[in-house]
């Protein structure tokens, strides 16, 4: 590769945990093509800011250049919950598209080349459907189980869908066309099986980008049922502050703390997009405290330097900042109020606020939750 | 019921072993219109003479006025070979429809009120697709792998398509638009399932016909891999006469007695179909033995006034004869005799002939063989 290629390349993989066969997405770049990579979304809740996660990855993505698919799994939000009606599901996919496209816009990158597909535009094909047969009939049990451990319940009384989605979710990267996928580490076990899967059927592998898993707010697990613990998209700048102010960040450690994450996994990566690599923390007798990069700033962290309560004031600021252009966004958009009223109609929120994943599962009935011991760091992203 | 409605219903259940909520079936006699049945056979092997237990059934559903439907599962024929090449599928399930519908008119039954349809003009479409995802998400693992016990392989290393098996053919109960389904023994669990998994998607349950198992010729199972143990439709009156010489047949014993099972469900309902109930049994120094019951045979045999030596050669005298229009229509039908030949082209014969199943198994893989004791009795029909 070139330096050009090169620093597409780190770009692609700045802050992933790993990827796997990074050799594909590479040969792509040596020859000046523009990689196309996927991430795929279950519409089963409402993102919140966990979503940021992802987003800043593809946003990073789109400013390497690479062509960006977001699958909106409309089929599996639908199934997560039989009883809603299609409009709302409809509805919900539509909010979610709004949503990650003003993320995107709120870091400044252009989105001419992100690409929303809903999966029922295609999982019901002919073609689909038939390759979802005969993956099933190559894979095995135990193979499916295994690829599917850390993002489907398992249990005897699990339904057989949870089977029967690492089959789906393999077979996406064929029928959508990618070079990559984006998913976070609890998908890595399924993106291996990607690897093997696909060449049964005589397609190609395709290589995988991994997210790294990011702390709560909550300093655990960012539970969905501890309101605070979660910050919505269209919550105003006050109820940010308060739930920052709220949100656990032990002094002189960095492992595990959801502040300090937010610095590291979106703050300081949207920063950089938007053009100046900079996270400021102002102090009121002193100069303010510049980081340009992450290392800096753990360290000033676990020296008690940069304590919780000098961070999470210009966190807080960080995020008003940048959900700000997301929320006048939506203040201007009646069609994108419509949307909201109709995805989360109040008579069934707080029955709906109950499934919010945290961590914009890919799945539903995505048992993170029961299947981790208590304060468990949890992924924000998927 | 009055007596004709009652008629009906006693040639709809005669020989059966089981019906399932016979009450839907009788109150659409009561009404006075005809049940819809359906019978599904993947379309994977070579139809043998066990074929003529359904077909008699269904000959009997035909004469009783049901609308009956043959479920030709090609899409499962086809993933229980995927390197067979398309075309040798596509003949295979038009050989299927040729021989069924030979048998029954071998037997002179009309045969306007049969409907073949192939599993792959529906089951990829979107709606069924979407019935198979929801269906997945309301039946868990545990209760699909009941569903399938007897019919799919059970194990770790299973392909996963087995436990999405039962799944769709449960579907195609309501996908076929049919009031009952018709199957052998071995689906037995299946069914119960069906009772329970289509009112979760709202639709009706159905009733169900089962067919009792039946020996095969050697007296044991009816091995595919035993060559003498199957006689092919085909067959020439020699071989038939051969094969049935040298079948096991126990004197005194009923039990598991294949030659006995071949007139009990095939030549007498056949005769019966044909208008005359009797099966005569010639005897060189004495007056023919005449059965119009299976009652008197059985005593008969088991008192060994028919002994083997003179049952042997009246059976295989009427399976010539049963199959003599079968073979004279072959001959007569040079589109026939073509598709034989793509079906079952000479150079992957003795591979082909290993996967046949002998009881018109419904799905592909089905491990009958390897999940019984040696020396069971297997079911000639599916």
């Amino acid at each position: 590769m070139d330096s050009a290629a090169q620093a597409r390349y780190d770009l692609i993989s700045e802050n992933l945990a790993e990827v796997l066969n990074p050799e594909i997405i590479e040969k792509i770049l040596a020859e000046g093509r523009n990689p196309r990579i996927y991430w795929g979304t279950a519409t089963t809740g409402r993102p919140h800011t966990g979503y940021f996660v992802p987003a800043i990855k593809l946003a990073q993505l789109l400013a390497a250049g690479c062509d960006v698919v977001v699958l909106l799994a409309d089929i599996h939000g639908f199934l997560d919950n039989l009883k809603a009606p299609l409009e709302l599901v409809e509805s919900r996919a539509k909010y979610y598209a709004k949503v990650i496209t003003a993320i995107l816009e709120s870091v400044g990158v252009p989105t001419e080349k992100l690409e929303f597909i809903l999966g029922s535009s295609y999982q019901k094909s002919p073609d689909y459907v038939m390759d979802v047969y005969r993956m099933a009939s190559l894979v095995s049990e135990h193979d499916a189980k295994k690829a599917g451990a850390e993002i489907v319940k398992q249990s005897d009384n699990a339904p057989l869908s949870g089977l029967l989605y690492p089959i789906l979710q393999v077979l996406d990267e064929e029928h959508l066309k990618v070079d990559a996928q984006l998913g976070g580490v609890d998908q890595r076990k399924l993106f291996v099986a990607a690897k093997e899967w696909l060449p049964k059927l005589g397609y190609r592998e395709r290589a995988h980008l991994i997210n790294p898993m990011v702390a709560g707010l909550s300093g655990g697990k960012m539970s969905s049922s501890v309101q605070d613990s979660k910050i919505d998209l269209l919550d105003s700048a006050e109820s940010i502050s308060k739930k920052i102010r709220k949100a656990e960040s032990a002094p002189k450690v960095v492992e595990g703390n959801g502040i300090v994450a937010l610095v590291e996994y979106i703050l300081l990566p949207a920063a950089a997009l938007r053009g100046r690599k900079e996270f400021r923390v102002e102090r009121r007798d002193a100069e303010p405290l510049i980081y340009t990069d992450i290392k800096q700033l753990h360290d000033d962290y676990m020296n008690d330097v940069l304590t919780p309560q000098l961070l999470k004031p210009a966190v807080a600021e960080g995020l008003v900042s940048l959900m700000a252009p997301i929320q006048a966004a939506y203040q201007a958009s009646p069609e994108w109020q419509e949307i909201t009223a109709k995805a989360y109609p109040p008579e069934i929120a707080p029955k709906k606020q109950k499934k919010v994943k945290d961590k914009g599962s890919r799945y539903p009935g995505a048992p993170k939750e029961q299947s981790k011991p208590e304060g468990e760091e949890t992924q924000a992203a998927q």
